[in-house]
């Protein structure tokens, strides 16, 4: 977790203050259920609830764990100072240290994916503004970097609208696949506590049961819900690749916001940057990396080894952290963006008309030329365009080939802009709906 | 693709002969569609239709590429040479390469999910045939490779079932996410075609019209695909080394059925390896090394680039090709394997009793011994079991302290298999239903 | 391994003919070492050369393959065919199949690398021409995309070969770290042959001893290899990057080479794209992704299980022959590269002057003005040529405050392009030589 | 960074404390190298050392960097505070702040790399020591998880050995890679500063001049770096699991050190789980989860992007902070791992003989029998030990195909273990030198 690359509120699920105290939820839960069962006694359960307030003194566990080297039992070992040794002598029965660990690393899990399911809104919510804001601004759509035909800024913003709608979706499944705990002991097979324990605090955790577990919950479940993460990941790196390429000199089509007290270069003070695309390409690869190690932790030993605890306690909070970060970067770059429509036009008139030579060529075949000779006939004015510099629309009308195919009137129509634009409603309906 | 590790159906998906076939209907329907919309004759959409039956000549295909150096107008040449130039002259009009091979790409994958959702059929028959087969069938449960307490082999096999079962969802999701083709022209804004082809062609295709595409249908689909496919893999490893485990000499709790002809190695004759589960431990790596590329190919520049394009001529065939090898021997793999639950037995017993340690324990503090004091009691006479080889049970019933606070009955009681199997058939309907 | 992305010389390296080559010479060696030594008859081991120029019959050993299910032992079986059953009987005595696998690989890996070796000196001698032939061809540099200060085109080639000649030496090293060899039996002990016969078969094959085997060489040594092709995969995305953002339409400062009957574009003619380097960006992908699984492979259990070799059959073809077909498409797409110096210096002058601030900077704070006082006064001026596209020397020459600390001469003076280049043979010195 | 991994002298090379204090000595020794090249007045250069023990206050830098948005000027602003507003005029003259930034990040690099070094060190003697401890321990050698061959756990150790000297080897190279800085200007050229000062700051922090850069150090060498580091984790991983298969319980030929106030587990307290190396295995997954983001920082867009920077701000302390804490918990895991020869031996003799077929084939192959009469002799004698339980030598003794080639004295022979041990001494000499 890189402190500048982190909002507070994520960094908040994975504070040690947070898990104790999803920890304590749980073990009070487990012991309603067992006094509900008639295994311990309902004062004993009740009594737990006394620590319903606490503020569980992390650095204490700290203490007692390093003389245990065990956590959990750090933890109960302290809660039983704050309830009672002897009211506290019912807590944990039955259940092992990975019933509380597991189902708490979900908790932690499905609150991060609440807060990133908001951030994906806020993201949303700028695309779509910013799409129908420039759904009619016109600038020319690149294939390989290089001019292909016009398009819209709308269009770009939409498309990107619709990746991210797509990412919400996938989210929100990665989210249902890690909404599970488990209470079923050892090695999974509820020997000494009742499943009923399992589904009473899952439902009160806000998850579901696991069907099946062992000591732990399967690992597959966590490496979908990480490589979820990466491609939101990637996708964030695809609106950062295109805002960097809009905003390089030579294009200058949009900017990331430049505040007024802001330095752009100690050295060169002209210099507006895109440092902020350029930072989320970075993120998204810090993102990413995650995806390898969680999809090695699957492959568990027999009903469990512990290998995967390393890497979530670095992949869990890092990720988590630095994606909501990330989406909240690119959500106030999208909001700010400062879009140059004059200078999209201007881009889009780099080779009068060179752009159209598509519309030509389906004109000429049309007219009933072979495609082959359409294709010669339009790449030999083009290439005078490329070479010259010289004017597309007057070499065609120029050309006796041409000519006599197309009447000047017939290809002044090809080099009108609408004729692009013309199903743009088509698709942002299709996009954000009627 | 590897050809030890192909099968052909899959591999038959990948062949140029398939994708020729594919760009044929593409383009085929693509002329239908603009017939009706009257853009171009309805003979030359009828026309095309006459290279239904055709083998398309990949040599010839590919010996037209190598003058014009592009694998769509090659294509379009040949057919030409096929229904003729005349009535092939509006193949293809308004559309871009694409077009037909975004659209293709997919087909190709919406096939490759179709058979690996047969192949993950398959594995799941396999592991709910054995899960059931061995659903009493007692063996140890370990943690960090350490005995912890008894669970049964049918659990095992149940637990694969279930990750394999997510799977299954996974991978349906998946098939959604890339069952779409786009037919929108160069830079996606249909300037050139009407969305109708498009609609036309998906549905003739079994595919969604992509909502918004540029020039290529957007790659976070396919990276969630692939994401999706490594997954599997993670899943497919964790069972393999499950089997490893469970086949090493000191264990020998299963062994992969060996046929009488097999050679085990060259130089050691007696031994029977692991050699399929150790396979698929190697091809797990090599399905999951797809999921990074993937990741990357999701930032494309502007309206497209093609860089995405070679790392799919090598994901997209060596990652399904694997997949479905893979899960197929790993089915063959479990239908066959040998189970020796009488090992499994010899296993259980080897510290007789140290297992129930947990029972004990709980025993202990429900009949009033202070948690702490029935760890000390556990602890030590379990190290007695573990140092010296003593009989925990007999060390508990000599031990005063613990007499005191249960009956040698209680103790005898502690020490009954079926206490950990009693709750097997709940998980089985939680994993099989009802 | 992708056919459209191969060059015979590297696919051949992998063919099973080649392999088994590679098998009988060591096969051969080592019946030659065993003879010496008095283990087996001299007449056996000269018996063994009696196939020194058979073309070994793929088909056929395949064909026992499918019975034996042993490769090397099947190898056996039909090399016995070619000198008779007799003479055969000691070949492969006191071995281990894997002592001839993993000796043959590393005889691949390094006759791989030997080509690998010639290819990144064809890219050195590529880089290195065309980088004196632009030694002080002025271009502007950038940073985050944005014009920053002039350097020139021969800088960035000259980059590239410092660049590529780090991997050259990286590769040296790499191929240095696979070129040993082990026959040292079972398990690693030589308990059933003489170290000797280890020394001679990899002297006679080019190779070190492996200091310390176990049934196969050790994959750290394999994983440092692919890590390597890994780091030059990323070093030529960084060139293709490089020419693709030279090429895109606003910039247009070189363009990758377009013979006479290439076609861009089915539907836009005019257009160029830089194909080539966006394929190599994708390249560099494929020739990635076998890092992760190399570094994977290395922890095998105990003294071997068999997962690497999959993987291996895998990426040990597949990333040498990507690497060596991207190595030799990006040589000739340096070689051939039309670079457009005009262009250059058109960009360059986009913003005339602008990127001379620094230097006007500088001299203000040499001249005494404070170092924030400077960095306002040329921003002041800096803004009005970004803003209202003013020409920056006229500026700040009409800047009362900027000329009370410089004379006109010494703001015309930092409008010089030689104070930027004044370097270049220093640099030059330092990655060519003398 | 996870505190619980981490130690104090790798996190204290990543504070922002030792930060600036790098950034401090880079603009003090350039400033040094200006004034004698008569750039600035000697005067301002010695001024800046008044600050030399002066521990910056990170807390003011932030502060001011909330203000300005750029960490360079921020702190330079800072140092003006100590040494005079007037005196600080002349300090990062002619720089940029990546020549900082970037040489900090190395010199940052090749401290860490110098622990490393430190740790690799401990590593190496705890192997060392171990394996001449254990060089005749014997033990059954496993391929595949299968009882193979004797070898002896001196030479497990002697393996783990030579693979972590590579592995320093790799590292030091590692460490030249990126033990470079740079001063070299806004895009490389030198324009506003000259070599000189390059040449003399490098001297002073212990690097060399980067031959070419560009606004950074190519980050090739990054790559390469955290590949490295990578490697190191996978050999890491590799000799964990090695460990946790020994402690298994049914193998239990070793175990982790217990100490005695440590408890294993809260519900099984007989449990010893080799909970470090199962660690390590983790931490090995996040020290390599660097290597693919490293790998995707070196493709910067023409003279620098800001991309990789927040990249490094993760990877960079990340990895080398868990790579040293584990290292470090390998090397204490390794000087105290405690080795059971007695449960060696009784693992070996588990099939009595069985693993000595292959000496058994060799001498009736040399003998006289045919190599397929060998082994099927061979065979059919082990699969009686195999399946029924039989002594190997006995059933040789009374199989008259077999003593028709051997005698009694001959077969009993073959059953020696020093037979499979002669070689160690000669692999020691390989490894540890004469």
């Amino acid at each position: 977790m890189i402190p500048r690359y982190s909002r507070k509120e994520m960094v908040d699920i994975w504070e040690p203050a947070t898990k104790f105290k999803i920890w304590y939820e749980i073990e009070a839960h487990a012991c309603d259920a067992q006094a509900e069962l008639g295994v311990i006694p309902k004062a004993n359960a009740e009594a737990v609830w006394k620590a319903k307030d606490v503020a569980f003194d992390v650095a204490r566990i700290d203490e007692i764990e390093a003389v245990t080297k065990h956590d959990v039992i750090a933890f109960l070992t302290h809660l039983a100072e704050h309830i009672g040794a002897d009211e506290a002598r019912f807590v944990h029965q039955g259940m092992t240290s990975s019933d509380v660990l597991d189902t708490t690393l979900n908790v932690q899990l499905v609150r991060a994916s609440d807060i990133l399911l908001a951030d994906l809104d806020r993201v949303l919510a700028a695309l779509k503004k910013r799409a129908y804001e420039h759904k009619d601004t016109v600038r020319i759509g690149r294939s390989h970097g290089i001019h292909a035909e016009p398009t819209t800024m709308g269009l770009t913003f939409a498309r990107f609208y619709a990746e991210m709608d797509r990412n919400k979706r996938r989210l929100q499944a990665a989210r249902e696949e890690i909404a599970t705990g488990a209470i079923s002991g050892a090695v999974g097979t509820f020997a000494n506590i009742d499943p009923y324990v399992e589904e009473h605090v899952c439902k009160m955790m806000g998850l579901r049961p696991e069907p099946i577990s062992t000591q732990v919950i399967p690992r597959d479940r966590h490496a979908m819900f990480f490589a979820t993460l990466g491609v939101i990941g990637s996708s964030m790196e695809n609106i950062a690749i295109e805002i960097r390429h809009m905003q390089r000199t030579e294009v200058l089509e949009a900017e990331e916001f430049f505040s007024p007290g802001q330095k752009g270069s100690s050295a060169m003070p002209h210099k507006r940057n895109p440092v902020l695309s350029e930072n989320l390409t970075g993120l998204a690869r810090l993102v990413r990396m995650s995806v390898v190690p969680a999809l090695e932790n699957v492959a568990l030993w027999h009903e469990r080894d512990i290998s995967h605890s390393s890497v979530e306690r670095g992949i869990g909070p890092d990720t988590t952290v630095t994606l909501d970060f990330a989406l909240n970067r690119l959500a106030g770059l999208i909001e700010k963006l400062v879009i140059y429509p004059e200078n999209m036009l201007k881009n889009l008139n780099k080779f009068k008309g060179l752009v159209m030579s598509q519309r030509v060529l389906l004109a000429l075949t049309q007219a009933g030329v072979s495609r082959e000779d359409a294709y010669r006939l339009v790449q030999r004015n083009a290439m005078k365009v490329w070479e010259k510099g010289a004017d597309f629309k007057t070499e065609l009308l120029a050309d006796p080939e041409v000519t006599a195919a197309l009447s000047p009137a017939e290809i002044e129509e090809k080099f009108d802009l609408g004729y692009h634009t013309k199903h743009v409603d088509t698709i942002f309906r299709r996009v954000f709906g009627a």
